[in-house]
């Protein structure tokens, strides 16, 4: 049977990343969204196990020292992290998944699954990105400026991803990561069983 | 300006590669098809410069010795080769172009292109695939026999193709070399130059 890939979207805040991802999740109900953990206060209306796994600082560092943290970062005083055993549970059976996260926490994934789907999420302009952000409303000048200087560091390492997608409209952007996908999915070195089984039956 | 993607097919008799590349054309329009030359007789219906460049053994010779054919190979006495020149054009152009070629010139043109998007086409099995020889009524017991082998030999060499794809409707081969395509252009290392413009509008 053939190992479910692991599809890494990263990008800057203000993209709409999250947004993209969403969407693909929702059309590709048979790929399932890696949830992170974390040692954050849940927000209104977030559900540990759906939003996040929401753990104590004792709990997450238990899983920094066994290894059980694909990546992990701390974040302004919270830890954030990926539990692995999901995403190797997930894998072994066959399934896709998709994790979404920044470029950090992208780069250490890469080392461990090189053969993953790496996906950084463009926007159509660095003007286009600032007025994202000062659209949301919600951030302040100094927080829209820290964001955009984030955003240019970040953008310096889409180069170590295998695609990029600007995200000029959302459903162009879902189409192409599900063009990826349905590419990756062609890739021979995901078919090498078919053709072999093929070739025992001449 | 984006470079055109050099599109190669692969695929042996039978697996119907012809009528998926015929209607992956068909639905993508500003994809090229690249003509091959050929110093055999055209065909009933068959046009110089639309199915084949029909040319005098002397002049698909004076072809090789000039270096202008991307790939050539001699079957059954007769030449069978790529003009490299219309290729040049359209990728230079930023205009994709597809090639459908035998394995043997598929690896050939692997070594000038290597940043080509190298796709093979298998049938769903030698079962159907020995089925479908016979079941075209054209050929004798012999024909289908020496047609089997050689497809095995083939298949053998899919694992030096990128992609492998099995065509058993046409419908889903054609939208999975679509995906192909579509995700090919959105490699980062198609997208670099944009990359850069951004980062230097910061």
């Amino acid at each position: 049977m053939r190992k479910g890939c692991l599809i890494v979207v990263s990008g800057p805040s203000g993209t709409g990343k999250g947004t993209v991802c969403g969407e693909f999740l929702h059309v590709h109900e048979e790929i399932s969204y890696s949830i992170s953990a974390t040692t954050r206060s849940p927000r209104e209306g977030e559900q540990d196990g759906v939003n996040y796994y929401f753990l104590s600082r004792d709990e997450f560092e238990r899983m920094i020292e066994k290894g059980e943290l694909l990546e992990w970062a701390e974040v302004y005083g919270n830890y954030y992290g990926t539990p692995l055993k999901k995403i190797e549970e997930q894998l072994g059976a066959g399934r896709d998944i998709l994790l979404e996260i920044d470029t950090q926490g992208a780069l250490d994934v890469q080392k461990k699954f090189p053969d993953g789907i790496y996906v950084f999420i463009l926007p159509p302009s660095i003007e286009e990105l600032e007025r994202r952000l000062r659209g949301r409303g919600t951030d302040s000048e100094a927080v829209v400026t820290q964001r955009l200087a984030a955003a240019a560091s970040e953008i310096a390492v889409a180069k170590e991803y295998a695609y990029t997608i600007v995200n000029d409209k959302v459903e162009n952007a879902v189409r192409i990561l599900s063009a990826i996908v349905e590419a990756e999915h062609a890739r021979t070195r995901n078919n090498v069983e078919k053709i072999n089984a093929m070739l025992k039956g001449v």
